[in-house]
């Protein structure tokens, strides 16, 4: 037998979201009259600017012509979506960037797993908790999770993040090479402002730590006091690494395309060559047709049609969070994201919560618990479901608190 | 400063294509009235099947409709594309799978590069010399190279490929837990018999040896005594994963789409269950425009289009082949591959070859010390160009001889 990734071997299975589908056919079996609504999962429903499927559609036509057809493309993304993406999400902000610091991928999922092929084999990193169960996961297959016990990476630290400090981690506590930061965070829905975030940045740069940074949901802010990317604090270039995704900001978690930012800056240089070199090895970059639909998010039309979404989904999280709380709920999150993160009532444990909900209201949703240790008693609902689902969703949790 | 992974970090460059598009852009300079012609790189240059490019079209302009949007594909693929694999691939050959035991991807390369995660960070891996350089790079990356001297990593097992052995490699001499084989072969483009290939798949079974098996070139294969896909050999299924692709196949160079075939039978499923962990904490699958072209290649005309483009190149291969064996060289493969690897004359390197090709000629091509240390002497043609330019490139490159 070969010598295999003992650490990949023994991971743990990926629970939370097949438990809880699990429990959501297990009770439509017993009950196949009263449908459920899930706010459980993070998946966005509303269709594509027609502006984005009209240039993907075009440009895979464009193929079968012998003029449009394109072979292998840059490895690091076509110049027209690189540039696009400086001019849209980067330029308006004051942030000056080179082009050949972004690196289009074909989504954050991708990008976030991969980062920890930069750090040692023994490198420490630290996460918020609960987490997006990415960052830790493919660390741990990469053996930097120590040993799993009753649901904790022993060699991870994990900052939690409770009602008590308003959902905002405390700094590490223990020496660690890369802290990874999601903010306007996913689950809690929480984000930081300007300053708060600049905290974390000054520190990383006086302990010479990587701050891997997921603005993934960057395009649901509406506070202007919160920072749409890391490199709006005073030196983040020379701490810190940002994903991007078009996922949430324009309905592509079936389309595919992200990408990430790694400066110059960033550790003389030694960072950025690191990252093009993986990358080279990695991947033949990203689907032409996808990188065309891409860029036409930031058409005028795109740019409405992908605005009108996220209001809408907006509209969804201000419903929810608003009429938990006049239903007495601890409600968190929901302003600057489409996630809401609650408290459960009568301490009850966020598994439980599920089955409350299934019983008696019919309404699914995301146990705390899943997503690390400091999530127990919590339970998170999405914005992403139809109106008038989340009005009904919302009615009956109400009813049946 | 962070701990970073320092295999990473002090990699070599990629080096031969660079430094061959550095040579043409030199010369073209000095001469810029001798247009050169590239036999050089490996990628296609014909358009797409209308058929493909028509089902990518409607599945993107599907996506800006409430009913036809799609979000989070399956992590392994759509269950249409996985099940067209199959029927297309794998059952007209009398190899029985499991449809999850097919997991599609953005391409060989994202797979190839990836595998080596299966592996313990001392595993030992040997690879055919000269080799597609994925493969070295990045178990290299993961560090399993040892060290880099002349060009060769100290812990890595090459296996010769020469004239004198016909191009086939032996078997390794040295305890390895992985064997990487790409046949027919990038770059010599020569292909084993269904009996050679069986002598490697006995191997490995007898010694618990993995075998990574990358199919990307099966759709060039001519002899019907080549197999198409490793699992033709007795006893595959319990040592071999196999990684194909639609790059080739179907001139998805720019699309990208491949896929891996993980048998449950290999090693009591443990190798089955890992690449799912793997797979679910590092991608969010494939576009789903993209899933819809692939599944267009197996359609009548998708299938017509693309043997017609195969066909095509695979006649560039055979007058590269038939003109340079008439004009005295010694030279093989662009039987079953689109590639022609030859013996460079008077014992020049391929380096002086490429630099005496360019300067006499003004074509291109690939020097064989790009992909390993018996590659030294040797010199790689493709045949991805027009009928025309092959055809006058050869003429010039005989002229110069």
């Amino acid at each position: 037998m070969p010598a295999l990734n003992a650490h990949l071997a023994s991971m743990p299975a990926g629970y939370l979201f097949r438990e809880v589908a699990n429990r959501i056919s297990a009770y439509c079996r017993l009950h196949p009259d009263k449908p459920v609504i899930s706010l459980g999962i993070g998946d966005v429903t509303r269709p594509l600017s027609p502006a984005v499927s009209r240039a993907m559609a075009e440009a895979a036509l464009e193929m079968s012509t012998p003029e449009g057809f394109r072979g292998y493309g840059p490895d690091f993304g076509y110049p027209f979506l690189v540039r696009a993406i400086y001019k849209n999400l980067y330029e308006p902000r004051g942030i000056t960037l080179s082009c050949d610091e972004i690196f289009v991928s074909d989504g954050a999922k991708t990008d976030t797993s991969g980062l920890q092929e930069l750090l040692s084999p023994e490198a420490r990193v630290a996460v918020t908790d609960p987490v997006y169960p990415v960052y830790i996961d493919s660390n741990a297959m990469a053996g930097r999770g120590g040993e799993y016990i009753d649901g904790v990476w022993s060699q991870v630290e994990y900052l939690p993040c409770k009602a008590e400090n308003g959902f905002v981690p405390p700094l590490p506590s223990h020496y660690v090479d890369a802290l990874y930061l999601c903010f306007p965070n996913n689950p809690t829905g929480v984000a930081l402002t300007r300053k708060e975030l600049q905290r974390y940045v000054d520190w990383a740069l006086q302990n010479g730590v990587l701050i891997f940074y997921d603005a993934a949901y960057s395009a649901f802010i509406t506070s202007p006091e919160v920072p749409r990317s890391i490199y709006e604090c005073r030196g983040a270039k020379s701490c810190a690494i940002e994903c991007g995704s078009f996922s949430k900001l324009a309905g592509f978690t079936g389309v595919r395309c992200g990408y990430t930012v790694v400066p110059r800056e960033l550790f003389g240089g030694t960072l950025h060559r690191m990252w093009c070199r993986r990358l080279a090895a990695h991947s033949n970059g990203v689907s032409y047709p996808v990188q065309r639909a891409a860029e036409a998010v930031f058409t005028p039309e795109g740019r409405r049609d992908c605005k009108e979404n996220i209001d809408y989904y907006m509209n969804n999280a201000r419903i929810i969070r608003n009429e938990l709380r006049s239903a007495g709920l601890q409600v968190y999150g929901g302003v600057d994201a489409p996630y809401v993160w609650l408290r459960t009532p009568h301490g009850m444990s966020g598994w439980d919560f599920l089955d409350h909900l299934l019983e008696n209201a019919q309404v699914a949703g995301a146990p705390g618990e899943g997503f690390g240790p400091s999530g127990a008693g919590y339970f998170r609902l999405t914005a992403f479901n139809t109106a008038e689902n989340t009005r009904e969703a919302v009615r009956r949790i109400c009813a049946a608190l």
